[in-house]
């Protein structure tokens, strides 16, 4: 006799990385484990195209939200990024199976699933929110405005030109610096450890309510990286540079023109994350930027 | 006839720059402007050794708090820091004027004095409160522990010996990292635009509740700014090193043997500061690091 | 009775920002100068376009460094870096004059233009040599070598899409890393103080016999800016990205494809700048960066 | 019987790390290593104090250098840092065997002794040069001037006090900037991989003939690090500050007060050092810093 289903999850949905028929396998065993626990299982119709699973019913397109209690997401930050956009308004937890290596974002190792995923599905873990970004892109000619959302960052940045671009920052309205530079990015905590990082951004613990500005190789050596509170909207307006791009999580891209803006806030939807008890975000860090645990450890 | 007196402010104090005989005019000029306006003034202890100003009281040492309803405090940031220190447990709200160039907590130029403290003293301002940190040295060795205050940063470093020292960082009893390193920084927002700055850190909007951890010149090239919630008890102990000190805003100084260790916390208390309606920290920030108005402003 | 003409510089060639009408009033007070003084006096044909000198010849497009003894550049840093890889082969020597704000290459202004350059042409001045970068495009499929020089730079980048790039750096054939980053940065001394000090590059004393390699945005903390000896040929293939250019000094941008390579050595010809008689290379830089004289100065 | 004795490299010497008694193991294995191919061996006085050899004579303290053709030192970086100042002015070669993980200067690791050392005393090598820096330390006030050298660096900083001091530094005589900052490292190209490289300064490759001027936490935000040419002389005078140190290596340490400075010179003498044929410093680099092979590798 299996046993009862947790109440709290009942429906659980799967979600692998897209176009990766490799992701077959790890989803199967998941399946057939959680299955095998009493939770009914649903998968994510994008998933289902590469990697269909007989038997496990599929959940229509947009609707997997409202067909889950929790979703397990499998593959790597990027997999967990995409699904955290698409999920967020549903308001749904999420938990991160990785395949091979440890995950900023997807932290069970594949290897270890059966025995860290049980506990959690039967309630014993830790719940972590994570602040989601809406962009609004305005044009300066006529034209709709257009959005899209971000966990990691939103970037204005240069195209292929090698010139660099002149943006204006607005925080809620006020003016605080034009900035010549390569671009210029805006992070949530979850970000700090993505490109924000690589630009010399500082890592933000997610627990922080506040969002990064961080200049790519700014013009001016005073351009340095600002954290705000997350409450506040943002405003990158394109002074100057022909060929000027925002992207968000590196997912949606809009290009600008002079005179165009792109207005940042938290949104109202925060991103849910599930993970073992004893999670320890720092923890996680160590292992993925090796830091020492003892200063035994030598030149990095 | 004079103005009223502001009910809320009715008793002024001021303190100077200490050991420094030209704060006198200043102080003097600033004492007939509030007494002209209706307000008591008394001056404090420490200014009056070498700044008494003819015919105004003076605060009894360690009084000064309870004898005023709002301080003004003439100098640069470091006159700031130590009275901010002295007088937090108070409650007393700050005013900064400073006698030459802007200050980043003294925002009030003396040659405007007259018409930026008139509002202010009315009642018309804005008022913000920084984070104050508390920090007590543990020693391994039997000892009582030690305390003291520290509005920008608590810096623990190699003394005068060439070499980096070996710390461990807690937080809330939880191991971060072990680290070799000249040293590292725990700074407020306040603190962020001071020495943390110079040590890559990011600039912090006062307005968020974090703390800094900064590396200063790091063995490890991965050990980065990080920023936490500034609810967080850290704890940095000296593993190695026979040479080090903790530092608290550079005024009190506490020589460190291996397994001392010092934990650091927000003060129950906030310093809490005064500024002109329409104070802007970005304005203020745009004029003391050299940020562009508008991008036709070149390389640095 | 004029001058006698310096044998050394007879003939004066004049460039000019291309495209600046505004050019026209400058050079025909430096013409005028010069011509006064006994030299001839050579325009430029692509500066005669949009700024003719009525009563001043020009010389044949591709012939003014066969023409000319000494070439006056007006304009801006942008203008001396076109000037100079158009005329390193011919191996005459420059002289920079700027119209308003200093530049790294141009530094005498057009308000001291008589005094400044009376002696230089006299042949009282200082001669620098400044490498000057050679860039091969070799194509992994087939198709011709494509060639360009550069003075400050050359940077192999990502384009529009918002993600990093794999490149493999050899030097003198041999490996010596694969990076993931926004892109690198290949510079001489002279560029030392332009893009790739952005992206946290040293400045290089242009008689120091090196180049640089600058990660931009590099995924690895670990990839710092490296400084090799400059008869070093640095090979840079693109491994991955489907969006990437090289660019030499922002003027010549060629599209990458995976397995294309960019081999960049030192030019077989150096640019030759004169600077007046005791020109300070770090008395330039102090002025561009806000060095302080003195340590009264504040933060920075 | 033995084979012939290498004639270049008759006399060997060995060097161990200092006060180690865990060193005579290693050392009696390349003393029979090195005896049994025909070299006569010689050990180092200062060594032979807590590891002495049984039956292998003993140079007289100083007389090192004088008595052979090649010395092994076996240690870590630190070990051959002093033998290599101590050694320098004999013009003798040194082989660095590093006891258990790879240094930047010891780089033929214990267990692969006999393999690579056996060639090296045959003479199968790549010989390198290192610059060596030589320092003076003027007093203000009357008072002979000290000396001391240096292979990796020379720092003039703060010592005990939180405070930073003020510099100014000049170069071949010329002001260059004045400087307020926790310190400023000149280093060589050897150094660059040391202190230098936590306080941001660039890796040098060690063929290239400069300096590195690194400020260390910079009140300035645009004083960054500078390569200039290895033949400057190169003066650090304290402007202010009352607890300035200067140190060399971090084995000599000079108190400076205002006005003492410090003078800065490429030695006389440079350290030979023999590599195994095919060394690869940018290998040797690519696992210290962690660089990687192919861009498969992740996040640092």
């Amino acid at each position: 006799m299996p046993p009862a289903p947790a109440d709290r999850y009942r429906r659980v949905a799967l979600v692998g990385r897209y176009a990766s028929p490799g992701i077959a396998g790890p989803l199967s065993r998941i399946a057939s484990f959680v299955a095998g626990r009493g939770h009914s299982v649903v998968l994510d119709a994008e998933t289902a195209r590469s990697a269909p699973l007989p038997g496990c019913p599929v959940a229509p397109p947009g609707a997997l939200g409202d067909a889950a209690d929790v979703v397990i997401v499998v593959g790597g930050d990027g997999t967990m990024l995409a699904a955290a956009r698409e999920l967020a308004r549903f308001d749904v937890p999420l938990i991160g199976v990785n395949q091979g290596r440890l995950g900023f974002l997807t932290d069970i190792p594949l290897a270890k699933m059966e025995e860290m995923l049980g506990p959690i599905l039967a309630g014993q873990h830790v719940e972590e929110r994570r602040t989601l970004l809406e962009t609004t892109v305005h044009r300066a000619a006529d034209g709709p405005a257009e959005t899209a959302l971000a966990l990691n960052e939103v970037v204005v940045n240069r195209g292929t030109s090698g010139g660099m671009i002149d943006t204006a920052v607005e925080i809620d309205g006020r003016h605080v610096f034009a900035m010549r530079a390569d671009g210029v990015i805006i992070a949530t905590p979850t970000g700090s450890t993505a490109y924000a990082l690589s630009a010399q951004g500082p890592i933000v613990d997610p627990q922080v309510p506040a969002l990064l500005l961080v200049p790519v190789a700014p013009h001016a050596l005073t351009n340095r990286p600002i954290a705000i509170g997350d409450t506040a909207t943002i405003r990158v307006t394109l002074l100057r540079g022909f060929d000027a791009w925002a992207h968000c999580d590196g997912h949606a891209h809009f290009q600008l023109s002079e005179g165009d803006s792109v207005a940042i806030r938290r949104s109202a939807h925060a991103v849910r994350l599930l993970h073992p008890e004893g999670h320890d975000h720092f923890a996680m860090l160590r292992e993925k930027l090796h830091w020492s645990e003892t200063p035994e450890s030598v030149r990095p």
